[in-house]
């Protein structure tokens, strides 16, 4: 049987991409080189910012992420993931283009979250964009996830520590304050654990040491794809 | 002008592919998505062992090598760079396949050691496969650097690194103490500095915490593809 391959739709931003293709490295059973799965990767730093485009009338990604799609479909991808939550915006009209399936974070995580925390409020936590075309609401709502969402002061600090600290290639250990204090002021508002539902998130949360609980739609992502690829999913 | 892009021929293995994308991201000058440069991956998982090939009739690593070579040109890539040190053995037969400059990891490396350690001996540290063809022999020989190589016991010691830790993906931590004590020995036999000459030698230097001096070609390797495309290199 061929091995399955997947392809990354990325660049959104770039430091997202590379943690999406390590987390499918880390994730993956696998004791050589040759045991790993053939991943293609375009990392389109030209694709516009997709919450501009949602929120303000910025520039149409989907152009640029179709020249992305069709590259990866040039390689011989066997499906497709995108490492950006904003992005799952455009899912429908990508998908209208390619037969190649796109693998949907939004569903994988909300089902991921039903299994794990049932019962339990989620706080969602992504980019105004996220929040404002409700990109993850049907998918919740659908598994039976109860949520709330960043309040707008949360929401403001929350877009600094995405755009311009991680998307800006800061250094990320001068937010740990921050970051610890946006997380405390939401579980005091009844969230019982956190979705990082922008990418670049779980890049913050992996280096500033708060326990969470947190899921993490990248790493849902990741094993997701690799089980479509027929590969077994490591446990730690 | 059109901005130039870069194709990365990886998977060998993947964790040194990541690394070299994460070098690339966190070594240029932007400050959001869109500033930085376009970058194809192809991860194929399917090229056979390096080391293997050239020490003990494995198989031809270049079929499956020109397999990802044609997927970059594909995508439009304007340059081509591979994060395997061992796979520069068969950089001239690649580059006879190809109109895309391939960018030579053992060439940047030993101008970066000439110009950095004037009149210190280095010592190489990679794979049997790049010690036994003497992959960086002519080019440190071509730059007037100094150099020894680890004895057989250090040798075995380090592919154990390599293969058994690193590229099986185990937990690194636990080899502190052997890679430092591996430095140790080959400062006793005259060694300034290092070169990590493996790309798997750059995450274990990067997590154990010894301060070298290394010179990493992964890194150096990153920056020559910034300059490439006309982007700015990000100094620390």
């Amino acid at each position: 049987m061929k091995k399955k391959t997947i392809g990354i739709l990325g660049g959104m931003g770039p430091l997202a991409t590379m943690d999406l293709y390590k987390k499918i490295i880390l994730s993956t059973e696998a004791d050589c080189d040759n045991a790993h799965i053939r991943v293609y990767i375009d990392g389109n730093s030209a694709i516009p910012d997709r919450t501009a485009a949602i929120l303000s009338g910025g520039e149409d990604p989907v152009p640029e992420m179709l020249s992305a799609l069709r590259n990866l479909e040039k390689c011989g991808a066997d499906c497709v993931v995108m490492p950006c939550n904003t992005a799952h915006h455009f899912l429908p009209r990508l998908q209208a283009e390619t037969e190649l399936p796109i693998l949907d974070m939004t569903a994988i995580t909300a089902a991921v979250c039903a299994k794990r925390y049932p019962g339990r409020r989620a706080c969602l936590l992504g980019t105004k964009g996220t929040i404002a075309a409700q990109i993850y609401d049907d998918a919740l709502k659908a598994a039976g996830v109860d949520f709330l969402v960043p309040n707008e002061a949360e929401q403001t600090e929350l877009m600094r520590l995405i755009y311009d600290v991680v998307k800006a290639s800061r250094p990320l250990e001068p937010e740990t304050e921050s970051w610890h204090a946006l997380l405390s002021e939401l579980f005091g508002r009844g969230a019982d654990y956190f979705i990082l539902a922008c990418t670049e998130l779980p890049i913050l949360a992996d280096h500033l040491g708060h326990p969470g609980p947190f899921v993490d739609p990248t790493l849902e992502l990741a094993k997701a794809a690799i089980r479509f690829c027929g590969y077994r999913v490591k446990e730690k």
